[in-house]
């Protein structure tokens, strides 16, 4: 400890009941302070010393709350939060042709997107996730939303081998591809990544024309993939390959891969990502909604797979509650596991935050509370009966802690949440456009 | 529709936006208004029909919010929400023996049993649960307080094969039992169950006590069983038998019985249960957390099997929460049952309202929106973003409301949650006694 006689200034002073900074792992620090100057996370130290040696510009303290890093949402389609829960408990292809697609078919656009992506912020806000990885058509219109309103975001540019809303051939995915990604390039916020949409629907040519690009351009690839039984079937058939094995073969299983869903996985399967440094997404809530299967979280974890976690779109789990999927995900994974110390709590907060945010490619960023780091941070109310007696911090956080419990939530320092309320989102508006988009959808599907 | 006269009075009209009375399946009434008369609805009916047909004493508008039966959780062990995730992530007897046991044996008796449901009643409130199956010691103590609440329960009659703090020989578990059962015989809130803990460990001879006291009693039979794949081969071994085999030869395997967890079933089990009208509750999040197994909630509701929904205790899940174990219910269902279509959500609303009301014995009383039922009733406000835009209320209820959304209930008539706020309870003065628990184990676990 360290008495300095002359204080410094900071922008902001977070005094928490607990910190918990996720780096290092596991670890919960009793009344601590987290000062933070131009965005940028400055000192994290013990509240009593944190007044000592910081004049902050304006203080905030919570000492029933858990500071903790913003959760990072690894696997979204958030346009579709305008769909959500229009139809359920339907298998796939019913859902998809009867009612997703006629229903996108009519109302995709630049409007629809950047009203479900506004939607989708204040709802993920809320939840204190501050960081999300986009994947839907118009990456142009999501960039501009994000932007707005201050979110970090990996946007996907799409890649499918058939025409869409967004582009009409391949050649023209490509064009407004590389046109978006110029035009997010040096942003601190928004960034974009490949998101070609799924082996089954994406060709070898392009396939490999995405790897080319994504090693020049330095993104991710976003990827949907070994989502269900039926999608490795078929692609034994198809290319007498399982789509991991067809992936490695056109070089796009490395430390760019960001796997989502996962849920059919061999051993050897599993040490190939872990050598690899791919990321996997698991989307525990869609893979059960749909009946895709269980991603096997708890041996990724132990083979040193980085882990992050993703709730998908709103058509297909149905809200973007980051906390929800989180537990489910570390519940989920000890019956799958046949093991009660599976994906334990720390491990499940860890994917939720760092482990998303390296996924993405802003672990250097953030995901963690660590000096150096953008100040992406969520405030999280323990004192409620809901969450007490309070044995265990971290244990608390991802068992029994609901997502209305996060009171503030900032994203580079900025304010987003304050005591529950959406700092520049103005709620009321935000509700009535959603209820007219209810009234537009239910009137397209009358006729 | 009638037009009458001269207006009837009742003591409360409720207004709601939508009213799903779950009798009849599936059904949600639009601008609905509920009529309540000395604790017994008294008539359902669309608003404007209700304002003239009747003259209210209170009348409680709530055109954003779905009016709803109050949940009735199950099976749950409410002393222990004073555990809640006082030890987590561990292997079953490692969590039991080094953890779970030593606290209880330390810290069991009245005032722990008493403080611990006041603190249970209080959140299951806070989540829109009206009624319980509670399965713990003291269950004098617990029905006093479940009784000074004026919440409604069926409170297990514990009967296991070794000393506890309750009773220390078979004769005096049954003479307790005895004496509390008389004490409570009459009441119309709170009434008993016998609850043997499990069949590894009561014998034959308690199990056919019980059977024949049951059946003079006319009262429930609440058993844990077929709750992990253990349990079934050691009844093999021991008894020959599975347990619920076992059970059947012992004459309990009626629709007194009460079967939670049931993760290891056989299709023959499955239509025995339906046969017999046996009701099974489905204890998801725990059986997840504890690594138990995967129970065919699916096939057991096409089966016809009376399905019900509980959190279990606090130490296992770590909540009350039962929108969330009814949104898990139905997610993991589809998984398990790989099948997208299968447990919907009238139907799991369906489990954790009316199907855990006749588990309980209290069918006739409570679990639907009906005339001449109790009014255990639940306001769910529908109205915030985070269930935005509404396409279909039971989908967004089950798939997408948290606990947080009840802002009203009440149980047999009377006013428990008003505008989120506990009417008759002192949340600071039960936080504050979590505390000193909080305190009191910790000690407990450093001697």
């Amino acid at each position: 400890m360290t008495t300095e006689t002359h204080p410094q200034p900071c922008d902001l002073l977070i005094e928490a009941g607990w910190v918990v900074p996720v780096e290092p792992h596991g670890v919960v620090l009793e009344d601590h302070a987290v000062a933070i100057r131009d965005g940028v996370i400055v000192a994290l130290l013990p509240v009593a010393e944190a007044r000592a040696r910081f004049v902050a510009t304006q203080t905030v303290s919570r000492p029933e709350a858990a500071l903790i890093p913003g959760l990072v949402n690894a696997h979204t389609h958030n346009p579709m939060t305008l769909l959500r829960g229009v139809a359920d408990d339907l298998p796939l292809m019913q859902w998809l042709q009867g009612h997703i697609w006629p229903i996108e078919g009519a109302v995709i656009g630049p409007e629809f997107v950047a009203d479900g992506v506004t939607l989708a912020i204040a709802e993920m806000l809320r939840g204190g996730t501050t960081c999300a990885n986009e994947n839907y058509f118009f990456p142009d219109v999501q960039a501009a939303v994000y932007k707005r309103h201050g979110f970090r975001a990996r946007v996907g540019l799409p890649v499918i081998d058939f025409p869409t809303a967004w582009a009409k051939s391949d050649d023209e995915y490509f064009d407004r591809a590389g046109e978006v990604h110029d035009q997010w390039r040096d942003d601190p916020l928004v960034a974009m990544a490949f998101a070609p949409h799924a082996p089954y629907t994406v060709s070898d040519a392009n396939f490999e024309r995405i790897r080319m690009l994504a090693d020049v351009l330095d993104v991710p690839v976003h990827l949907h993939t070994h989502e269900t039984a039926q999608e490795v079937t078929d692609s034994l058939k198809l290319h007498g390959q399982r789509p991991l094995a067809r992936m490695d073969r056109l070089g796009l299983v490395n430390d760019r891969l960001v796997a989502v869903h996962m849920t059919q996985l061999s051993d050897a399967e599993i040490a190939l990502c872990a050598e690899r440094g791919v990321s996997v997404v698991h989307c525990p809530e869609s893979n059960l909604k749909l009946a895709s299967g269980f991603c096997p979280a708890g041996k990724l974890q132990r083979a040193g797979v980085n882990l992050a976690i993703g709730t998908d779109g709103c058509a297909s789990n149905n809200d973007l509650d980051m906390f929800g999927e989180t537990r489910t995900a570390a519940l989920l994974a000890k019956a799958v596991a046949d093991d009660a110390s599976a994906l334990d709590a720390a491990s499940a907060l860890r994917a939720a935050t760092l482990g998303g945010a390296r996924a993405l490619g802003f672990g250097h960023a953030v995901g963690s509370i660590e000096v150096g780091k953008q100040a992406d941070l969520a405030c999280v109310d323990l004192g409620q009966l809901e969450t007490q007696p309070l044995h265990h911090v971290i244990s608390q956080l991802v068992y029994a802690t609901g997502r209305h419990q996060v009171s503030d939530v900032w994203i580079a320092g900025v304010p987003k949440l304050r005591g529950r309320e959406l700092v520049d989102i103005d709620t009321a508006a935000l509700i009535a456009n959603a209820k007219q988009w209810r009234s537009r959808i239910a009137a397209i599907r009358l006729t």
